[in-house]
């Protein structure tokens, strides 16, 4: 070959070569399907012109105030069309988006905010008290600015201007402030902190781009897809689907708040054919009454902590057409589901559970996974027994914990992301998670999954959801505490019949000690505080930080 | 903020920036989907454990040749198994994948593997000959491996070994060679020389992974696709559709002949659910007798020349669920495409076909097009009427054309690919391309578009292809020519009538002065040769290269 002849004359440039970045995902929506609806919230309706319009005066205004690269712009609401505009204006501006849990308490929020360096808070109206107790914790107070949403209850105002008024005063032709190089931060997450500080996850406009493609091409979605908002939109930017709904030009419904009847309606009456469920969201349309089952198939992503085979089954069985997948805020979404295997349609129900239940495999738009021993860093053995830590390795993973160095460097090292979940890899290469890491209950030298119990309690037709946390014992060191709430208008079962359902499913070591009936504390994303549970069976390493455990 | 919190530790590192490419696709299909079919090649048939074995054998086997980095790998095939592996085991050994028309003659094959400077050459035996001519021109042989297609006819072999033992010799453990760079060259495809000598444009792994996701979002691609392979793989790798089809897990039915017959029994007999066709492709659809209309529909992409009309609308009367797109070699693949607006399918045939035969607009994965008056660089008014060249600036544009720097430098003036296709805009942002710049007709000074004339022709019922070319004339510069092709079995009209139908239907200096009864030349992908009937009309700029346009 001449020398280099594939290594001159072939560089980069305007031409060939532009940042990866979701924003323009907004201007094409906006240029094929002007007239389509964009977002739905109650009797409002935008359509993709008036949505872009908005998001670039967003951008606009706030740059006219004087934000841009490296600031961060905050925001406290559910899932309305303001939160929707910041995930396209807020980085428009050059600003990062920082979308913050509303169910934290005062503190909690002050500290992100504080963390962040927040240089601008946009607060939904219903929560302008949390915002204001947050602010009063603060050493700068930011900018704020009151979104008086129409569906929000009344409430006192907190900030400076009104959302309508701000975004008026912006330019609807402004250009954007687009990012000249892909490996900029678009969006600024924070997990919970329970074994530490909150921790904030820098996301890149390559990632969410790729994350956005990922999510399209894994479910994969349809054309114009009608989308219902039940996971939150702060949770990891709503695993991209923020951004990849509007790559599909599909319509954004909004949802101020969750539970079976909102979802049914909307089912029923806004033509929703995707959402996203945290297994809560599962658990409330598998118990919900007096709906019957769909006509025609909606489709439904459900990731979070591992969702008992009885919830997927009771919700595939009323007609949802159900992908059980993995994610995580660092990896900004998720790069892992079950793929439904040609030949599973012809199992029983209960062995399609079994499948169902499993974490899968890799999206074919994600590079790398393995479980292995963290000490040696080998994959374990694919027989679904021996445990390891799910490492990943992606162009979706995170760029970094924002000002946290050590955190950064602990989270990637050898190369690979660690998530901190324990799993199993099944003959077939599917991975199944058994344990967040601090989750794993250790007695008398064995590990035990606390999941694998939950599995069993969930399998008592008296119980709605069953979290199990270790409990110190000074035999065995750390032995099983069953926490369970129970479904209304059935027979309470006694601790005694619990334990014994429990003793004819599992190896007798793995049994709880102890069975507490209560209601479960849990997180805004619908995850079980198992911290708190913790600490109320009084194990060692409970640390509670912050009301939430996202 | 804290100067540059989000500029220090939150750098690239081995966990969260891996170099795209579509090469990954292949493991995750074999990881995921074992057993699956992959590739179905008339009886024959592999799942996908059995096609990523053979590719890694391939890679393996070329590395032991001590092929790799810089180097070419060209393969004259149809569509077989053999050259889908090529798309995957010629990159896992690090070399760049070129694979040539065997529609061109044995110059036009010499002159590819001279520039392309080709190491190790693949041969279906059906182009034996061809090779052998070819190779006879060159001063250095390059190593020749016999594709012994068991679906090719019995041909003399010209190589020095045969596929089948070669990969045999490779091992199926092998890691391949990966990309550290995604601005690397993954493939090699020529476009005609037209104007000048064809051109070599070089890919990247990034542009084929993105334009690999392009295509699965666009169309977008369901689960599972059995995607027939009427498309010829060596035309800019088969639009990506070799790795994007891959990815998707799906099933690439091969075919090394296309026509309506084996079109329609593939789409009975193997459950064909996509595919794209060329213009040819789509009128022998059209013009196919004795079949009924389909079951299901089968959702097809067609690109290349501008397809009429009246031969869009045949095919969706069929059944067909057609997509007009536009590609381009130089983009690998198809970034735009006529989206069916919401309103659509309430207008009358004749609208719709109006409608559908146009380009369109961007796809969300890629970032821009303009339409522009190139002496000015300003975009044209969206009025339909006024022309300018089509300009694209995006991720799956080329790296540039190999050792041809002042071709590349012009090919991207401005910071636009410079497409040499001219289009108008309508005023709903679609773009509709009405000529290419060589094809426009200067009469008197005024712009007449070939393409206008060609719809006409296309409307009489006895036209079964129609091309209309410049022919030189002292009084106006030039005046249209046209070439038509008449279908079987129907009464021929004569010239005066043919003018008389233009009259009809066309400004009067639109209208050919002279039409002329003859089979059009066609080259492999359907695309009418006009070069030759430029010859034959005795246009000035008529130039023969090649006997292929592609």
């Amino acid at each position: 070959m001449t020398p280099g002849a594939y290594e001159s004359g072939l560089d980069r440039c305007k031409a060939n070569y532009l940042p990866l970045t979701p924003l323009g995902f907004l201007d094409r929506a906006a240029l094929v399907h002007p007239d389509r609806i964009a977002v739905v919230h109650g009797e409002l309706q935008r359509t993709w012109r008036e949505t872009r319009e908005r998001c670039y005066r967003l951008a606009s205004a706030l740059c006219e105030k004087g934000l841009g690269a490296g600031d961060t712009v905050s925001i406290l609401s559910p899932n309305t069309p303001a939160m929707l505009e910041a995930h396209f204006g807020v980085p428009l501006s050059g600003a990062v988006l920082n979308a913050v849990n509303y169910r934290l308490d005062a503190q909690g929020v002050a500290f992100i905010l504080r963390h962040g360096e927040c240089k601008l808070l946009l607060v939904d109206r219903e929560f302008a008290a949390l915002a204001d107790a947050a602010l009063a914790l603060l050493e700068h107070r930011p900018m704020v600015i009151d979104i008086n949403d129409h569906l929000a209850p009344l409430c006192a105002n907190v900030g400076d201007i009104d959302y309508e008024t701000f975004i008026r005063s912006g330019s609807p032709d402004f250009e954007g402030v687009w990012p000249d190089d892909e490996w900029q931060p678009i969006a600024l997450n924070y997990t919970s902190g329970t074994t530490g500080d909150p921790k904030g996850v820098v996301a890149s406009h390559r990632g969410t781009y790729l994350m956005s493609l990922l999510q399209m091409t894994n479910w994969p979605l349809t054309r114009a897809p009608r989308y219902l908002w039940t996971l939150p939109m702060f949770h990891a930017n709503g695993w991209c689907f923020t951004w990849a709904i509007t790559a599909a030009a599909g319509t954004h419904v909004c949802l101020r708040k969750v539970c079976a009847e909102t979802v049914f309606d909307a089912i029923d009456n806004q033509g929703i054919d995707h959402f996203c469920a945290a297994p809560i969201v599962m658990a409330m349309i598998a118990n919900a009454e007096d709906r019957p089952a769909l006509k025609t198939p909606v489709r439904v992503l459900t990731a979070g902590s591992p969702p008992p085979a009885s919830v997927l089954n009771a919700v595939v069985s009323r007609g949802f057409d159900v992908d059980h997948v993995y994610g995580i805020t660092e990896v900004s979404g998720t790069p892992i589901s079950c793929v439904w295997q040609d030949g599973w349609d012809e199992l029983t129900p209960e062995e399609q559970g079994a499948k169902r239940v499993r974490q899968g495999a890799r999206a074919a738009a994600f590079e790398s996974l393995m479980v292995a021993d963290t000490d040696t860093m080998q994959p374990i053995a694919k027989e679904g027994q021996t445990t390891g830590e799910l490492l990943l390795r992606g162009n979706t993973v995170m760029m970094g914990y924002l000002k946290n160095d050590s955190a950064t460097r602990k989270a990637f090292e050898g190369g690979w992301f660690h998530t901190g979940d324990v799993a199993v890899v099944h003959p077939d290469g599917y991975v199944q998670i058994t344990d967040r890491c601090k989750d794993v209950i250790i007695s008398g030298g064995e590990n035990i999954s606390s999941v694998e119990i939950e599995e069993a309690l969930h399998c008592h037709p008296a119980v709605l959801y069953a979290a199990v946390v270790a409990q110190p014992d000074d035999k065995w060191g750390e032995v099983p505490c069953a926490f369970v709430e129970l479904k209304t208008g059935v027979e309470p079962p006694t601790e005694a019949e619990i334990m014994m359902f429990c003793q004819a499913r599992l190896a007798r070591f793995k049994c709880p000690r102890r069975v507490v009936f209560t209601e479960l504390p849990k997180t805004a994303t619908g995850k079980i505080q198992k911290f708190l549970l913790r600490e109320q069976a009084g194990s060692r390493d409970a640390i509670v930080r912050l009301a939430s455990n996202g």
